[in-house]
C-alpha cells in the first residue's frame, strides 16, 4: 500500500459539499468514483476538512492509501481525464506512510469574496456574495484585527457542532478592496490553525455589519467576548468562500505548503 | 413613444444566444419578458447584433421603443430586480427618436479568452477555451497584424450566412498573455466596424494554429487571400467569446462608447 497526497480545486456550485451523502453529488463521491475506475479498488479519501455545499476550493488537500504502481504524475493526469469538469487535481505526490490530510494539517487559509458594486456581476454570481450596500473595507480590516491570535471562537461557530475545544489561533486576518477591474470586490483572508464549523462565514457576516456602519469597529471585540453565536452577525452565504491552502508539518517527502 | 438604449451584460452559459427561438431561453426573450412585466406592453428589443449560444456579453447594446414615463435609471433598477441572475442592465439612457442599436452601430469590440495552463481552471471553464497546448502569444500577435485594416474576410465567416459584402475594417487586433494570476490566459482583442458570422471565432481558430506552431506566422495572410473558409483554422468554441462594447456615432443625448 502506498499513501498519496492530492492538492485539488473544485467549483462548489453544483456540488453538495465534500462528504459522501446518499444520492447527492459530492467531491468525495466523484473523487472516489474516479479512483475506483483508475485503480480498480474501493479507495477511501480523507480531506483536510469538509466544505459545505456551494463552497469552493483552490487548494484542498486529500490523502488516501491504494495498491497502485502509478507514478503520482500519471495518476494526476488519469484522474483529470476521468473527473467531471468542476473538480481538478492540481498536484499529486507520494506521502510518507501514515500521512493523514485531516489530522496532520497545522494551518489553513480561507478567502471570502464580497461584491458590492452598483450592478450585479453576472460572471461572478456563483463566486461571491453580492452585497447591496457599499462596504468600508478599511473599517472592516481594522475591526478584524481583534480576532488575531489565540481566542475562544465559540461565538463564531454554528450551533450543534460539538468540538473538544473552541479555542483557535488566527495567524492572519485581512480585509482589502480589490484594485483596478476588481474595485467592486472586498476580499477577506483568514489563516488559522483550524476553524470551527462556519467560522469564516460567521466572521464575514459580523465584519459586514461594521462595513456597512450598522455596528462600530469595537463591536467585534464584544462578539468575541460574548462567546454566543446569537450576538454575532449572520452567516455569510457559501458561494463567496474558497479554501485556499492547507499546510502540514515539514516531513521527508512532503513540502510544507499545498495549493495557493 | 420614447426610445431607450440599454447596455447589458450576460453570462451566455445557460442561454441559447440572443435571438428568440421557440421554447429556448434566449437573451431577447428574458429581456422582453421583463419589459412586459414592468411596462405592461409587448416591447420588441433590438441588439447591436446577435450572439450565439454560450457567447457572453460585457457591453451588448439594446434599443427599444415603449410608452413609459419611467426615468431610465428607475427602469434599469426595475429590470435588474426582474431579470434572471445571468442578465444585468449596466446602463439605461433615453436615446434620440429613431435610434437603432443594430443599424447605427459603427464599431464593436470582442474579446476571446484562451486558457492554456497545465491544469484546467475549474472556475473559468464556462468563460474560456481550455486549450491543451501552450501557445506562443507573441507569434499569434505578430501573425494577427496582417488582418488589421480593410479586407475581404470571406475566408473567416461560417458558410450559409448571406451578406451584401464580406469586406470589413479591423481597427485593432492584439494577442497577449495575461500577467500574474492570469499568466495561463491568452487574450485576443478584435475591434472592427462590423463582423461576419463567426468571424472572431474563425480568426482565433486560425491564430491558434500559429500559436501551437502547426503553421507559420505568414499562413494567416494566405488564409486572408484565399477567401475560402476551408483554408482557415477551426471555429473556436463559443464560451471564450465576449462582446465587450459597441460604439455609435456621437449624437445629441447619446455618448460615443457603451459598455467596456
Amino acid at each position: 500500500m502506498r499513501t498519496f497526497k492530492l492538492t485539488i480545486a473544485y467549483d462548489g456550485t453544483a456540488l453538495a459539499g465534500w462528504q459522501v451523502q446518499s444520492g447527492r453529488r459530492t467531491v468525495q463521491e466523484v473523487l472516489e468514483t474516479a479512483l475506483a475506475k483508475i485503480t480498480g479498488q474501493q479507495v477511501r479519501v480523507t480531506a483536510s476538512g469538509r466544505t459545505d455545499a456551494g463552497v469552493h476550493a483552490r487548494g484542498q488537500v486529500v490523502s488516501f492509501r491504494a495498491e497502485s504502481r502509478l507514478a503520482p504524475e500519471v495518476l494526476r493526469r488519469a484522474l483529470n481525464a476521468t473527473l467531471p469538469r468542476d473538480v481538478v487535481v492540481l498536484e499529486a505526490v507520494e506521502a510518507p506512510d501514515g500521512f493523514d490530510a485531516n489530522r496532520h494539517a497545522i494551518r489553513k487559509r480561507y478567502r471570502y469574496v464580497i461584491h458590492d458594486g452598483p450592478a450585479r456581476d453576472v460572471f461572478a454570481r456563483h463566486y461571491c456574495w453580492q452585497y447591496p450596500f457599499r462596504l468600508d473595507a478599511a473599517a472592516m480590516d481594522r475591526a478584524a484585527q481583534v480576532l488575531l491570535g489565540r481566542h475562544d471562537f465559540a461565538g463564531f461557530q454554528t450551533q450543534g457542532s460539538p468540538r473538544v475545544s473552541t479555542v483557535r489561533t488566527v495567524f492572519h486576518i485581512s480585509v482589502r478592496r480589490g484594485e483596478g477591474a476588481q474595485s467592486d470586490l472586498v476580499i477577506v483572508e483568514v489563516e488559522a490553525d483550524g476553524f470551527l464549523y462556519n467560522m469564516v462565514r460567521a466572521i464575514v457576516g459580523t465584519l459586514v455589519e461594521v462595513g456597512r456602519a450598522a455596528r462600530s469597529e469595537f463591536w467585534v471585540a464584544e462578539v468575541l467576548r460574548a462567546k454566543d453565536r446569537r450576538v454575532a452577525g449572520r452567516t455569510a452565504p457559501p458561494q463567496g468562500l474558497f479554501l485556499m491552502r492547507v499546510e502540514y508539518v515539514d516531513r521527508a517527502g512532503e513540502g510544507r505548503g499545498a495549493g495557493g
